[in-house]
């Protein structure tokens, strides 16, 4: 597992498909990830701390989460198969931990606005020849 | 509270609001809500059946929820104050209630996803004159 962090978000309007890059936390590896604009538009809330008056759908899935006792350990993009990656939220209630299955898009716009850190499989990594 | 279902929902593709009316499951008495374009196309795709083959966002909402071992016991819209409604994921586990503070469009798309029932307050239907 590999510690990443957010290090860029590109929002074209006018298209359906924006890009977030994954860059390594204490390396140089990066690679991107294509995703839907509503979600890219929920990431660039968080990263921006733009606040809204009523919780979106990402700010209700951190509501549940909270509201359950629980908190979000941390974020893992695990795999890349057949050019679709495949994220898990870790999420950590009284010592025990649940994984649940996301797209990455989710995963990361939760991981910036709690902080949790986000990490990637090294065979991801190797897959999207990052370096 | 009022037993209610989701009796119509008008897509509007080039403008920013939508549309949802709920009505009394028992009675004639119905309201509209305005919600976004997000929102009602998860709403849509819930009525539709129409599966993804990643989950969507309203889709790892329910997935958390399943995952920390709870259900959606109902969702309820609680209140309308300065023009907005508020509403609320009744979460059940272990026998344990849970209330989430929600928008309506996320709690019924949620409702419509997992078959919950749909609650409204009196007080609601009051003020919006709904007859």
């Amino acid at each position: 597992m590999v510690r990443m962090e957010l290090s860029r978000l590109i929002i074209c309007e006018t298209g359906d498909e924006q890009v977030i890059y994954l860059k390594e936390k204490d390396g140089d590896r990066a690679f991107p990830i294509v995703i839907g604009i509503y979600e890219a538009a929920a990431i660039d809330r968080k990263i921006r701390g733009h606040k809204t008056p009523r919780p979106l759908t990402h700010d209700l899935l951190a509501g549940v989460i909270r509201d359950m006792g629980a908190h979000l350990a941390s974020v893992v993009v695990s795999e890349l198969r057949e050019g679709t990656f495949y994220a898990k939220l870790v999420l950590d209630r009284d010592g025990a931990s649940t994984e649940v299955d996301s797209r990455p898009s989710d995963a990361i716009a939760l991981a910036i606005s709690t902080g949790a850190p986000i990490f990637v499989d090294e065979s991801v990594l190797k897959a999207v020849g990052a370096n």
